[in-house]
């Protein structure tokens, strides 16, 4: 499997992840407004990946100044269209800030060295990220025991990732030490990244898995035949509140309500320290279009209003665990993550 | 508009609901196994439609019995076919029962009357179910105050009955009185009855409406934009567990963990006094494709395995009331059901 984003020297690659799993699409982003413009539109989705990309962008944006004297007004620039992407995911902003501190650090070296640096950091971030997926996979896996069904929802695999993934991360992390495990996958409308992309990577990896629609968890819960939910995260709050993809909140009080575990499974760099709860957290609210069509064709009436919020917030309570790559952390969040910071 | 289902003297009409709302396609069954076909491809959905449709179905089938003596062996073939179509909807086999007990009475007369006692004897199913549904609603409106926003999953709407529907009447009745509502309809994955049926309706009826995906409606009704949840039924055991369209349970559990009441609209057709529990209530699992395709175009990767079942069971103490033709049933339900009858 190809990485979800490669660095070409000049250029970055990613797989189109609108057109998945029909057309395995590559795209060239030679600019940092390509890459904004491919976070914007989910050619490129899922909070680490995302973050990944806003580094890459801020290195190709860079590498386009011809002076020493512009960089300054060059980084702002393109730090601030970034950072205007997308508003929930934590990796975004989290990567634009640690690209700011290279700059600082860099920014009296010769250009050259300042683009090099700038690079090498946004590779860092790429290399560190599967590291530290493949870390929260060997940790999570001891959640899951052999037999066991595991649901998910949307998709927080490779793709959501620099590689490896969180939730499909710890599935596979399962899956590798030998145990026999099953997925349910949430479709996961609007965008269908269940049904499109965790069932694609799931396919390649020769995981057992059913495809479901959203509205079939709960059922499945109630029936005995889910034993645990492990879903990603785009924004946990110092309490463990947690931003992610719309639906999860209802996943999360299903599998309560049925005494199936829940866990989220996500890097620090998802953390937001600065929000006591998730009540803080923006909600990304996207184009109608998302939920009117599929395929490009209408599925409503054309007048038809809709509401289209990308993420939900599930509070700390509703969550048995949260894996990272420091280790597994349970309630109560504010304590623990304190001790593990 | 256009009833559900119409008795044109020797052949139905129904609109087919797979095309909704973009086509608006009228089909003509000529024979009880065109009907048998259309309840079948869900051309005609909704427990209440169903039971009408094979009541004609039945009609139809005797319409055709040249000879006395034939006409029991047909009835048994016609009813046969038409119980087999679908497994879940109580009002399907209720409407059968129906149309026997029409046969057994008028069975002795001369051929031609036994065909008018049929037709008319479907053609009452029809128009009691009709007045039936707006019983319904005048009851359900009670419990729709000025200002509120109701949510409904799937279509119980008029295309679900004979006319006017049970769900969707409720929120028609309190709209007709002047109460100022809007109403949140799940898409209703995989049929997407509540994005192409109930959206269709609410339309021409001019009710305010948003559609959303299945996974939005518990983090609307977390942040407060939800009143209450009325949906219809398929089957409802006495103790009055609830079978209902795929999702329902979901809704039903996210609405007790926020405090907003979930009520059930549906005639005493629908009732299965017989079943002690939902247990017993059989679950149709519909075909792979309808969760794998949308408007006939691949939304998985071609290999996946999916889960299809069509339908779910609310147990009773999720549900605050049932909206029946004769008033509004609360907990326990054995007892008021009882009182009921």
């Amino acid at each position: 499997m190809l990485p979800t984003i490669e660095w070409r020297g000049d250029h970055v690659v990613m797989i189109d992840q609108r057109r998945l799993p029909g057309e395995e699409i590559y795209l060239e982003c030679r600019t940092a407004e390509d890459v904004a413009v491919a976070i914007e539109k989910m050619i490129i989705r899922g909070a680490p990946a995302i973050g990944v990309a806003a580094a890459f962008g801020v290195a190709l944006g860079l590498s386009r100044v011809q002076n020493a004297a512009a960089a300054p007004d060059e980084f702002e620039r393109v730090s601030a269209r970034l950072h205007g992407t997308r508003p929930t995911a934590r990796n975004l902003f989290w990567a634009l800030e640690r690209m700011r501190t290279a700059f600082e650090r860099y920014r009296r070296l010769p250009l050259g060295e300042l683009k090099a640096g700038l690079i090498r950091e946004a590779l860092d971030i790429e290399r560190e990220d599967a590291e530290i997926n493949r870390t929260i996979g060997r940790f999570g896996a001891d959640l899951i025991n052999d037999g066991d069904a595991v649901l998910t929802h949307c998709n927080a695999g490779g793709l959501a990732t620099a590689a490896y993934g969180t939730a499909v991360g710890v599935i596979r992390s399962a899956f590798e030490q030998g145990k026999k495990i099953r997925v349910f996958a949430d479709e996961t409308r609007p965008f269908l990244q269940g049904a499109r992309l965790t069932a694609w990577e799931l396919e390649k990896l020769g995981i057992p898995y059913f495809v479901i629609t959203d509205n079939m968890a709960g059922w499945l819960m109630k029936k005995g035949e889910i034993a645990l939910a492990v879903v990603g995260a785009d924004r946990i709050a110092r309490n463990g509140d947690t931003a992610n993809k719309i639906g999860t909140y209802s996943v999360a009080v299903l599998a309560k309500e049925n005494a199936i575990p829940f866990y989220v499974a996500a890097p620090l760099s998802t953390f937001d320290f600065s929000l006591a709860t998730g009540d803080a957290i923006p909600i990304e609210e996207r184009s109608p279009l998302e939920v009117k069509e599929i395929n490009g064709k209408l599925i409503t009436p054309p007048g038809a209003r809709v509401r289209n919020p990308a993420f939900d917030v599930t509070p700390a309570s509703y969550i048995a665990a949260i894996i990272t790559e420091k280790g597994i952390v349970r309630p109560p969040y504010e304590e623990s993550l304190k001790a593990l910071r």
